[in-house]
């Protein structure tokens, strides 16, 4: 599959190679007049009645869907809304509340923060002797114990881009009566993903990161179908509701993956997804996946013959690597301020490390040769010892 | 004050009195271009480095501020995120965390479902024995006893407009031990609040109402500043952490009102919500009460001189008023079509409320008495009989 094509789909700045879609993905073409239309004439025309008129209300489910279908989930079982901490959040209280005799949440280091923080905060909430066991990436399986309520994953590690296997630890978790909840945030958009066949219990996702949905736009969640009409809602809002225009006094949760819709859905948010959504209507994941592994071992190749000392962060087998390249450097932040000044714009994850996202929809090779040639230099000639590239901005 | 002004900074369609501002508030005249400036010169151009460069990071509390300068709240100590029902679970987890004693949440039959609801699910995850009580609106200040840990109040009922004395509710709650949460939702942009004197512990509203942030707008949330510092976020996700990119393991609340931020701001809509706020920078509040005041007196006048049967469901006492006038009707839900049909936008709610939203930044006495006199035509003439005005859409 040749990406060309994708690539012209974005609106990608002069003079800048990309290599931060993991974060934040760039700006489809056709979003800017998707968005002006439901701004103008949704918003602006229909007013109140865009709720209907424009389908607004249902759109959670609509891009629900063709998320699920970049995912190997069934009609139905994904929504949209909300944050990817949220999400987590309504995951991990439903998970807790199918096993309650279990008072073990099992993640690990390479999980972002967020979701330990969530689990936290829940655990908290709950006071009933929960606790977070947090252990290495590597030692997950072996942690699978008949003490695990739910096991909590990110599949790709946000700072080394380590891939878990995801069937054979929800395999483990189930064996030992353990739930699995897998967050997807730096999966959905950038490997091959089968939450069916992977039988996952549960799954979250941001979709700005290489889905390209925009800043902001919403998480998404997914219930296994087995669980959809089970699942307790801690968040149960009134649009999760059975019949949220029925106004009762009581919540009785909706059919499904709609009990774990909230409140009102961002209507601007949605539209630029949309659009985001279309380009990857004709991708092929397969392919996808075998650009990404051949441009981030071109990366490798290319910084491991200058600088042969420079610590690779990600592992080099494919089968335990997502989309992302990274690399240890002692002055990472000064080094990736320094990227960033020649136009080479990856991001930086305390404490040490170099992060690079690998999206072949828009990235090529001669993109990533011409970035590992300017690190390269960087590094060769020490410029991130210039004093401008240690200043700390508020967002690193 | 002339708000002929303000009217000309709104885009209304032609041909319809809009009387639906207190679902959802008109396009701001400003907001396609400046979305499209987020869209194009900020995501487009700036992509990951918007968040420090376009100031998205810091917008939450940015905008914040400017909608607590609306409702006397002090700078730093409200901050927008998530969905007023995601808020309302925030504040109403912290308050009931700081009465650990008490096991009654106290709320009423006209507050908003879905906040009753998020109060179920949060009781049913905290499996301790707390009770929600809901009694009638004029029972509210009668049922507040030392059993109360905390009241829950929307401030204008969402169906009859009904307005709750907050500063006289709050002092009530404190003398009896109790928080006092308000859900703001039909007084942010409609009344005058002042928080600082009503004494609210917390307060929550969303933006996409009178204050016409759009769809999907982000709520708001306002912690006392005697409580901001010790307030334990329910949901503890990494942008209320202390330091969020130093991606620590552990989570450690951030600094006052920072703290009830969750995740990833929605960037599209507080761009949207942004130019709605410029709007407001000139209004004078107490000028916009008098105005909204007259409005409605206006339009009950008109309806009781051709349908002396018709049931007024709002209060005529101003000081027991928001800004909506809603009246009651068996065939509420088809009267509402009609009117529709015929230009006049209101809303109807179950099971027998047409609801008008009274907002003088964009209606005028013209607009209200066009108004009145179709509506008292579709009445007098049952034009709401003809059986295109009985389907249901699925959001009514």
């Amino acid at each position: 599959m040749d990406f060309t094509a994708t690539r012209e789909m974005f609106d990608l700045p002069e003079g800048v190679i990309y290599l931060d879609g993991n974060s934040l993905g760039p700006l489809p073409k056709a979003a800017a007049e998707r968005i002006s239309r439901t701004v103008q004439d949704e918003w602006g025309e229909m007013l109140i009645t865009g709720w209907n008129r424009a389908g607004w209300m249902a759109q959670p489910s609509v891009l629900g869907d063709r998320i699920g279908a970049l995912l190997g989930a069934p009609t139905g079982s994904v929504v949209l809304g909300d944050t990817l901490s949220v999400k987590i959040y309504q995951a991990l209280a439903a998970a807790l509340h199918m096993c309650p005799d279990r008072k073990v949440i099992l993640s690990d280091s390479g999980n972002f923060p967020s979701d330990l923080y969530m689990a936290q905060g829940l655990i908290a909430g709950l006071d009933k002797g929960h606790e977070l066991r947090v252990v290495a990436p590597e030692e997950v399986a072996d942690a699978i114990t008949e003490e695990v309520a739910a096991l909590m994953i990110t599949e790709v590690d946000y700072r080394t881009g380590r891939r878990h296997d995801m069937p054979a630890l929800t395999a483990k978790a189930h064996d030992k009566g353990a739930l699995a909840i897998w967050d997807l945030a730096h999966s959905a958009g950038a490997v091959p993903v089968d939450l069916t066949a992977g039988k996952a219990d549960f799954a979250c996702g941001c979709t700005y990161k290489f889905l390209n949905g925009g800043p902001g736009a919403p998480a998404f969640i997914y219930v296994a179908p087995q669980h959809a009409d089970t699942a307790q809602p801690a968040l149960s809002g009134w649009l999760g509701h059975e019949a949220p225009f029925a106004f009762d006094a009581d919540y009785r949760p909706g059919q499904g993956i709609e009990r774990m819709r909230v409140g009102t859905p961002a209507v601007l948010q949605m539209a630029a997804l949309e659009t985001a959504l279309d380009i990857w209507d004709g991708v092929d994941m397969q392919a996808l996946r075998k650009a990404s592994l051949a441009l981030g071992d071109l990366f490798i190749a290319e910084m491991r013959a200058p600088c042969p000392d420079l610590t690779l962060a990600t592992p080099e087998a494919h089968a335990m690597r997502g989309s992302q390249i990274s690399f240890r450097h002692p002055q990472g932040y000064a080094v990736m301020q320094a990227l960033i000044a020649r136009g080479v714009i990856g991001d930086f994850r305390a404490p040490d490390i170099l992060r690079f996202g690998i999206t072949p929809l828009y990235i090529s090779q001669d993109d990533v040769s011409a970035a590992a040639k300017i690190l390269a230099e960087i590094l060769d000639q020490k410029l991130w010892d210039r004093p401008e590239y240690h200043k700390r901005a508020a967002v690193t």
